[in-house]
């Protein structure tokens, strides 16, 4: 009961934001934040009495822009935070697999999970882990762009994440179909790309997904590589 | 750690379904599902080792059409919940305040919520409120159809809502912002149809909103009376 939590969604990008706080000391995170969203963020934030002191990212998005660069205009002291392998020189805080963030009482703990991205972590509380494009409800992220490879992903999910507690929430970077999250013992059984699929046929499942690029792309990774600046 | 809960999310209408299970019995509820949405739902229930006893409604919605009938027929058991001051003749089981439905070790309690419509309820579970269309994030559900009442609905969010604990969490009917859920003590601060508002105030915010009727209202509300047939 020490920590406060709330999901945010972002409509036009099917992006979920995830705002962390620390009822005691009042430092709060922001996981993924949305560039058009910030106000709400800053909002919300603001009436719950935090104040944030980092911006996590779980990767480079490709998708979305970031809100990082907006959200520190409100929150100056607010440091940014990203995989050490993704690219974004401008980040206050690279992280990887076993650095450690903390606000108050609560501990947050990146966990190396590339694959989608070369450089995407997730992010473990307590019992729950935030998934980026890693590990998606029934699915995955895609592995087609941003030097994203299907085998390093396989072996990021079953190695990894699928290693976790079966009763961990898995709260992912995004959802197409309105559900909010998972479990690991679910996804173990349920996801159809992991459940009882070797890395072979996986890799076969991703080379024939054949989507189209984001919308966004050309806009959003070079403004992400910049944290956000547009 | 004995209740399965999940928030759903219809993207079409901005309506929450929410799943409420008990881990034991394996008895579960589905609160005002969607009609596009049943296969999803049906699907999740499934995989979650559950079965639906109950489909509750908090309101004859007019924005979109119940899930109600054609849950039915994966349920052939459970049963439809819906106010008796709803107009729906077609429902199992009409509830009004005070009553109780129950699955497992967990009680769903029924409160009398008027003013979006005539018969609107809400359900109370452990400390959690399920406020339909009386009360959302910041706002409120509108006034000016199916019998809707200001006069009502202010008193139903003031003299019954706001009652609740404040750390209640309030699991609204739709958001539009993409806020998922929020709690009693931060709607009696923040809600700006309501935080320091008088009755007259209220009444006159919502005469002054002259909203768009809703897409769906002339399918939505003849079928929702029939409990979703179409």
């Amino acid at each position: 009961k020490f920590m406060i939590f709330r999901q945010l969604f972002d409509y036009e990008t099917y992006t979920y934001t995830y705002l962390i706080g620390d009822e005691k000391t009042k430092e709060a995170v922001l996981i993924d934040s949305v560039y058009e969203q910030a106000e709400r963020d800053y909002k919300l934030v603001t009436e719950l009495g935090l104040d944030v002191k980092y911006l996590l990212e779980t990767h480079v998005h490709a998708d979305h822009i970031t809100g990082v660069s907006r959200l520190k205009e409100f929150f100056p002291e607010a440091k940014s935070v990203v995989s050490r392998f993704g690219g974004a020189d401008c980040t206050d805080k690279p992280v990887d697999e076993g650095d450690e963030i903390r606000i108050g009482e609560i501990s947050i703990k990146v966990l190396s999970t590339p694959g989608h991205t070369n450089g995407c972590v997730s992010y473990s509380v307590g019992s729950m882990v935030f998934s980026g494009d890693a590990l998606f409800i029934r699915g995955s992220g895609r592995t087609d762009f941003q030097q994203g490879s299907s085998e390093k992903l396989y072996d990021s999910v079953i190695n990894k994440l699928f290693k976790l507690p079966d009763e961990t929430i898995v709260y992912p970077g995004h959802d197409y179909k309105g559900m909010h999250y998972s479990t690991i013992g679910e996804e173990k059984k349920f996801n159809p790309r992991f459940a009882g699929k070797s890395k072979e046929e996986f890799i076969e499942i991703m080379n024939n997904l054949k989507l189209p690029n984001p919308k966004k792309i050309h806009e959003a990774v070079p403004a992400n590589l910049q944290c956000g600046k547009v």
